[in-house]
């Protein structure tokens, strides 16, 4: 049934067979943040007391989300960010929220500001509102329309590049595999992940055929893609018959399925059916420990980049 | 060599041989302007003395300019939009003509402000800037950043869709072929044609392809497209022998070729060889008389549709 295919080098083999190189988010994420580490370093050496700093604003007490918040706080620390977590009760209304984060836009010292989502507030919360309210030269997360319409449109020198699709991108960069005139085929279209890495996988000159539920013939379309991306949200919908032989395989899916040999009795797993995705793929990222670990790294990386930008504005640097 | 196919009633049969039924822009632009006009009228009726207002702000005396221009004033005239074309002298600077951008977009008689693009202007001008200094509830282009991000992230109720991409969906629509699930292929990414074309068939439910001059495998791609829109600027690129039998083509190309038979010799082609694509398609736009035409309707549609929203917001109209 599988072929000795392709890779030489950079795949593995088991008796007769090749399996896919693993792309490791867990070694390329620390690669990032040893590198901000060093240019946090510099910026501190160029423009003495000065640190990159960021808000992670959140509404209410979400569990969840204080999980999330504190990895990124640890994360932000480790690299040297000055890194604050402004908390707002759950009886925080709407025009509360937007005051916070328009007075946050106006503080100098912060460089990144993200709003945890989902608002847990017991008062009605346009989320679109209030992620628009985040100044764009501070919207690390990328959500605001003016960064979404930047990306979309090819300006990526000007935007941030949201933090899921940036972690793919680097991902795929690590392989050593272009991407200019590769085809890629991405699933998904949530603001979050598909429809940004459709434009960053384009900008990057892919030709790009965008999936999702709607699409007729899904299979037809991952045997076409020399890249793929899959951010659909369910658990290992793409089977590794479909997948192309010596593609780049990234999933971003996070799903929690019932397994009775674990203690939790549950178990992550992919949007992709990894044990026989690698078996046709070059490249593949496991779950956990491919792009999971990668978003956090990415939104050190837009935060201290908006530190540069903002040094840069403030003519504070000589020569970068 | 062309096989008898599909089409029933839709095709235009000479001898064996059955071929695309035309898609008319001319045709499709009339019926657009004409439910204007009436909306309009309803307008004037629900509140007397309310014209939709359109500005058409010029930058220098570019002689293309000035065609288009008198082509959509008059277009607007014919509607009943009250239309003002603002002239700036060659010698404008960039910050006058943001000054006057700021001064239309405070004026509440205008519901629409379009920029007439390229600027001829003897001073640097920044393209982006200005766009972007439209106001996006008045950006009846589209252009916006705002309007860009919302259409690329599935608010379609809420921006303006460029005009070219919003007139090759209502010449889709007019075929009858429903879009959702379908795959269409997109030739060409720029900000006016192809990346919003892209958006607007995403998120009408097509499973999309976006490919440009980087895409390695052009004729595979357009065989696969049951719904292919050409925005590329290259003189009959696309060959009918690459066209999927049966499927709808919609051609945005304006080229204008030699032809010593015209006495200008001169004539107008599109991105599309149309005598041999029209072998094989369902439904073809021609050139002229195609997108072209849609362009300007689709222009009085977003003004006609910026004028309802404002009498919305000022609570002016009953039980719309």
């Amino acid at each position: 049934m599988l072929s000795m295919v392709r890779l030489g080098a950079s795949g593995r083999q088991t008796g007769r067979r090749t399996v896919a190189t693993v792309v490791s988010g867990n070694k390329t994420s620390k690669l990032v943040r040893e590198r901000l580490k060093q240019e946090v370093q510099q910026m501190k050496q160029q423009v003495p007391g000065f640190r990159p700093g960021l808000v992670v604003l959140q509404v209410g007490d979400r569990e969840d989300s204080n999980l999330y918040i504190s990895m990124k706080l640890k994360a932000a620390a480790q690299i040297g960010i000055s890194a604050n977590h402004v908390r707002l009760p759950k009886t925080a209304t709407e025009e509360e929220v937007l005051d916070n984060i328009e007075s946050i836009n106006q503080n100098p010292s912060v460089h990144g500001l993200i709003v945890q989502l989902p608002l847990d507030s017991v008062h009605p919360m346009d989320t679109e509102i209030v992620t628009n309210t985040v100044a764009p030269q501070k919207d690390v997360d990328g959500l605001t329309c003016i960064n979404a319409g930047m990306l979309s449109r090819g300006n990526l020198g000007s935007c941030f590049i949201p933090c899921t699709p940036n972690g793919c991108m680097t991902l795929i960069r690590s392989t050593g595999v272009s991407v200019a005139g590769k085809h890629a085929v991405v699933i998904g279209r949530s603001k979050i992940v598909g429809a940004p890495m459709h434009d960053l996988l384009l900008w990057n000159h892919a030709t790009v055929t965008s999936c999702h539920s709607k699409t007729q013939d899904l299979p037809e379309q991952v045997g076409r893609a020399d890249i793929l991306v899959v951010g659909a949200g369910k658990a290992e919908m793409v089977r590794g018959e479909w997948v192309k032989e010596g593609s780049v395989v990234i999933d971003c899916g996070i799903n929690h399925i019932p397994d009775d040999t674990k203690d939790s009795g549950m178990r992550v797993v992919g949007d992709i059916h990894y044990q026989s995705a690698n078996q046709r793929a070059a490249f593949i990222t496991p779950v956990p420990g491919g792009v999971g670990p990668m978003t956090v790294a990415m939104l050190m990386e837009n935060t201290v980049q908006s530190a540069w930008r903002f040094l840069q504005q403030q003519k504070l640097l000589s020569g970068r």
